[in-house]
């Protein structure tokens, strides 16, 4: 017999019954166990913390419960039972009580939603607030007999065609303020539930035009209203993060968050650079033509880094496919870049990736979050083999080992003016001999921890 | 018989002889004039001053001079007479008549090099600023023989192997430090030729691959390059503007100075955002995943706008194939936001545009400069009545007008808690309905411009 | 009062309430008339023919009635009045009132329609296509009072969850029965509206992932269905011209009708390419890489060109913006190319084309379609100057020239080995010199036509 | 003491000395042996044959050899030997004795390339005919000493300025003529040297803009030249396969054989989809917008599936990049649709592949070359193990099952109308649901053989 999450008043959801367990790398499926993680073994220590500590993974509700398997040409192909005809508020309790099933299924520490994935809005502001505490209180009792927890939650602000011009950079400051009530809703919510992050994600603060955009107006509306956030994340006391998630484009033309450097910049023009920091996605990264190793790196260094959203986008395809991740090498190449500036902190790995549309079987969702759960394990250790061995690194360190000397150093500290630098390649008669750069051998090396 | 510059040492390199005339819209071309200027009357008053004066063209010699028509497949396919067998010097002279010439053809107002396309390169650093400095002596006497003048310098740190791996972001601090000889050089002599402007292109600036790369030192690297140039230029009192030219990639996988908004967060981290501004590249923008507009109307929110190199790539080739401007409508969008934003100032419009490699004959560099020129003069008229009907810009004042208000102003005053728009939303029911926002209307009400 | 094509039922769902009229070059607008056509006076003769029948532009049902606004991330904006509740065939007889009254608005002499689009699909393949005769019927009375005719019918096989594994190209035949089923009524019903062309647009013919895909299978079944629609077409006596459009992809990850070329094999590969012709659309070449141009030059030299979708593409986008024309010299260089390979034919200019999201109000409809008219009536006369004057076609024969000769035709008659040719080299001591090819004096060229 | 393999005349170019060894995947490196194969075991039988029959891998002449580091804004950076000042034929030896050497350290069975790339042109094709049988001569003793073979040939009809038009495709017939002779040249040595292929790229067989071009003309042209080429293969008894190379773009804007569909589509017009097969390469796919298993797939399903260039492109970059293979499951999965199709057959693994230009140490050659090799190898053995355990190939024939029933087959014998299948419908009151497509367990199922 199924587990049944409901006490009885509806079948599971689910083929699947028991949670996946850990069998190791020998692991072979079978009829009756087709599939156990090889490398997910979450109590593992990994540089000192457990597997799932390390990569804090979760579930987000949006394209897993929200979505209907709709594409620009398509219907939906998923026929979840909770988008059927019914009565929103019973609807909204199936679905968290089928997503609490898939967490228990794949065994994931935390989740992530926006407020309309997970309630329904109503006839009016007011009457969502209503209907979103009402989850909250689901919520929390699920949280508590499961122990899930909450990686982030946030408002969305760009479904409703109130916001088709932008929520923060609307023309009109009605909707400013109807989107900061919408806000505050949320990050109190968050705060509630015990959310380690509160995440915002810009997606129509941009324009699709600019004859009829005032870009330098959208720019102050967008930096006050992130310190707004700011400062009643600081008055009610939550010590969870603010994140911006970048993207370049779609649903708009262009969006300001850009990618990291754009949000720093951003950032630092409204004071806010140690304030807020950065959720990052691959398909973003990719979209804003960043790898994702890359957009990690920067934050790290600009010391904005703060959380991933971990899926895969398609190189070929000009959208954001939001696919499962699935490529161990690119993966481990992202893990290495967050292990070595420090690991996820209080961020974590979202899969903010949808099932295929044609992936219409209700176990697809377990089959999806389970793999991609075991690949990003298989990708830490492989990250933990780069660092523990310690060659990169080396390499690296060696390669700049003049800017570790004195001359080196009295340049960074400002010792040095351009006048003393010509001067001193005149009368050294310095003709610098490049280096091979070796790359061939370091992408070998990284090969070889695979 | 032909003009020659040369007095009489050599042939007239192109089979025009006289400066191209104005001849107005309805000129005709004929075997005896082929090409006269139709919009291009430079002292027509646009908008209070004259077309020379908003326009500032500029000639780059890297491109129509220097460049031997190659491309990655391909081997040199111009000829031009400086590019066989010589004297280096000689060869540099005669390159300097022949650029001076299209100059006087065409009427341009300015012109703009790298040190290494003007100059032979020597075998020492000292040799290469001896030869630069001859060279110098020489541009100098032709400015003061046509009234031409410089509109930037630049020091050329990307071409020689000693800079494969970056010239301020290098490894290696004896690379850091020539590169600063090298920008000394270029940067004193654009200051004595009179120049309105020093732009650094970060060419090499970036990496091939994170593997071998440390990023954050790289970023501190080219802070304190750029500082050096700065500290300099007032050292030796140069007036004119300090530019960075953003571009993504290529030749590097990635560069640091990606588009305006990087360069932004780069400047402000660096203190420099009062200092230096940016040198927008149609081409580069469009590699970067922008329009040539927004950069502009970018760097005039941030107040960064400096010069344009103007031409235009291929949006369907992935690489800087730096073609004339030929769109109409196209370059009357951008001249609209350089004029709505104030202007070129003590920018200009550098042609950084090259010939395709199959225009061999030398009288394609005069066609394709005069043609381009007259474009950019028609795209200015374009643009002139744009503003002065006003239409575009009352459009814009009117959708944003509620942030002129009462309510709008004490938002962006921060005279406004998170807790106040929650609770004025609440009280006052507030359900904002959105107005249409007339897209297709507005790029007819700009195409009835043209 | 405002007209009501109801017959006094309903309100009149636009503003304007008479046909838009050409007034000329010098129109002004007005409060009273805020647009006139400027350049699309239907009966002005262009080379021979009507300006009417030069450009034979068609509305599109599914962008303009179907479509509700919505995005990826957004909810519908437009709020259609046939969009709310109600009764599925009085809504389509809503639908098609308003139609027909923004045929007679902007007085298009053609529309276009998927079956989806005008008829409620109702619960079985039976009860959809007793739907769709009634509209039919429907059409056929308003079709005869407006003299409005139909460019095309299509079937649409991509958006209900039946076809998301493809319609001809499905793993299931019985899908493929489905879909031939359901494009026999289409192909029916369009032949006795007096329909141009029938269209297929393979939305789904291709793959998500090669993983699950049988892409030889799927290259017959796609074969053997094309075939099938000729034989009927045949076999019914349609006149009209069958019609495939390429795409690359969106919504799949790849598409087996990709861009002209790879159409082309494929119908020669099923012995169709004297039977199929190309209905192409700019955004689809610009998805592909190509250019529009070079699908219309390359679609006249295989003998296969058959009809246009007349739109823009964003080009720093990746997907189908779908946005109405308004770049007056690109559309003048794709109508020039029609024009020099003998013209639109059977097919038309179809407006596949849709508001930006934002564009909410109904008189956007009539805005949108009006000013692209009339831009494509502006570029058509462009276009006529073009070949009129010759100089364009004349310099392409001169640079052949040299294959009009003997020893040019001599090789492209078979006469010539490569043997021959090698001793002719060898003899004749060939060392050919190229020729400038002038590029940037023919773009100048083309700029003067404007 | 290095290996000397000229006999003591010049010093050993490469640090490595000896052939490196296969020492199996447990091999730890050391500095006596930095570098073995731990996966490239070349006489392993791999599905019946041996790994380096399998995989048939090639070193290019032109990148390792003849490519000096440059890019298309950097000088090189190499400084090979033979780059320096001497006689052109000594270098020519020079460089063929490296060459040889590097075949040896890494142990390849076969080279390829250009005539220009291994003798000098001299001043006439006489000349360089001249010089390239000598050459020839120099191959064949080197190839029967080491048993290395080669495995195409082909003619560079793209870097000299003559060419710069196209070569078939030129306007002028003379250039046609002169390549003709250019490759009757290299298809009889590739002949003599018994190259198991002859290759064509028509890097320049394409346009720069279609104002000049006469694109009929050109398809013309170029069919006709390849059937020139096959006529004489025939009379001179060559065996190889005549191949083409797909690529859309660079250094044209447009090139003819844009990818595998679009050259399918030219060889059946032309009568040579029997004759003539494609030379596919990952990063021309990935340029044309496709994957490579996409181009190997469709190939093969074409039957027209001829050789491989092996390399990788930059997803993010826009131009041919050339890296050596990297990513383990890419070049897996790839490598299984090559053995699903019945494997390499007369073609091969051709490295067409460049060395970064800042790895500018010898010995950076052969490790490019080395580990490219064990990661292919390791791929094979990947793909072996999709094949033999065949879940993967069990679901397609499942999922498509259907067309092996009476129903399906019929429909593609062609023994149903589109009225039977209508009826059909009707009467069985057909309504097929959709089944899951199992993507993401399939890309987990792929990763399980890792």
């Amino acid at each position: 017999m199924r587990h049944d999450p409901t006490g009885g008043q509806r079948p599971a959801y689910f083929g699947f019954q028991q949670p996946l367990a850990y069998r190791g790398p020998a692991f072979v499926p079978s009829a009756r166990e087709p599939f156990a993680y090889r490398h997910y073994d979450k109590n593992r220590l990994v540089l000192g913390k457990s597997m799932q500590e390390q990569l804090r993974f979760a579930v987000c509700y949006w394209h897993s419960f929200g979505w209907a398997g709709t594409d620009p040409f398509g219907d939906p192909s998923f026929e979840r039972p909770w988008h059927g005809a019914g009565e929103p508020m019973a609807q909204a309790l199936h679905k968290a009580d089928v997503a609490f099933d898939l967490f228990r299924l794949v065994d994931t520490p935390y989740f992530t939603f926006h407020d309309r994935d997970v309630a329904p809005e109503g006839a009016s502001l007011a009457e969502f607030h209503t209907n979103l505490r009402r989850i909250g209180e689901v919520f929390a009792r699920k949280m508590q007999d499961t122990g899930v927890r909450l990686l982030w939650g946030t408002a969305n602000l760009f479904s409703h065609r109130r916001y088709m011009a932008g929520a923060a950079t609307n023309p009109d400051p009605e909707v400013f303020s109807y989107a900061a009530a919408q806000v505050k809703n949320v990050l109190e919510l968050t705060h509630e539930l015990g959310g380690a992050n509160y995440v915002l994600w810009g997606g129509r603060e941009g324009y699709e035009t600019l004859l009829n955009t005032d870009l330098k107006r959208e720019l102050a509306q967008l930096g006050r209203f992130l310190q707004l956030v700011v400062e009643h994340k600081h008055k009610i006391g939550f010590k969870g993060q603010i994140l911006i998630e970048p993207k370049p484009a779609e649903p708009t033309k262009h969006q300001y968050d850009r990618d990291v450097a754009a949000v720093f910049g951003f950032l630092r023009e409204h004071g806010l650079e140690h304030e807020v920091k950065v959720n990052i996605e691959q398909n973003h990264a990719l979209l804003a033509g960043q790898t994702f190793e890359h957009e990690i790196a920067m934050a790290q260094a600009l010391g904005i880094f703060g959380s991933l959203d971990m899926n895969r986008g398609d190189e070929l395809l000009g959208w954001d496919t939001d696919q499962f991740p699935n490529n161990l090498p690119q993966v481990a190449l992202s893990l290495y870049e967050v292990l070595k500036g420090g690991g996820i902190g209080q961020g974590g790995l979202n899969f903010d990736a949808k099932l295929r549309r044609q992936s219409i079987d209700p176990d697809d969702l377990v089959w999806a979050h389970a793999t991609a759960m075991d690949l990003c394990a298989q990708a830490l250790l492989v990250a933990e083999r780069m660092l523990q061995d310690g060659a990169l690194q080396r390499h690296v360190q060696q390669r700049y080992a003049g800017w570790d000397g004195e001359a080196g150093r009295a340049i960074l500290n400002g010792e040095r003016s351009l006048e003393d630098l010509a001067r001193d390649v005149a009368e050294r008669g310095l003709d610098p001999r490049p280096r091979s750069a070796q790359q061939e051998r370091l992408e070998h090396l990284v090969n070889s921890y695979l």
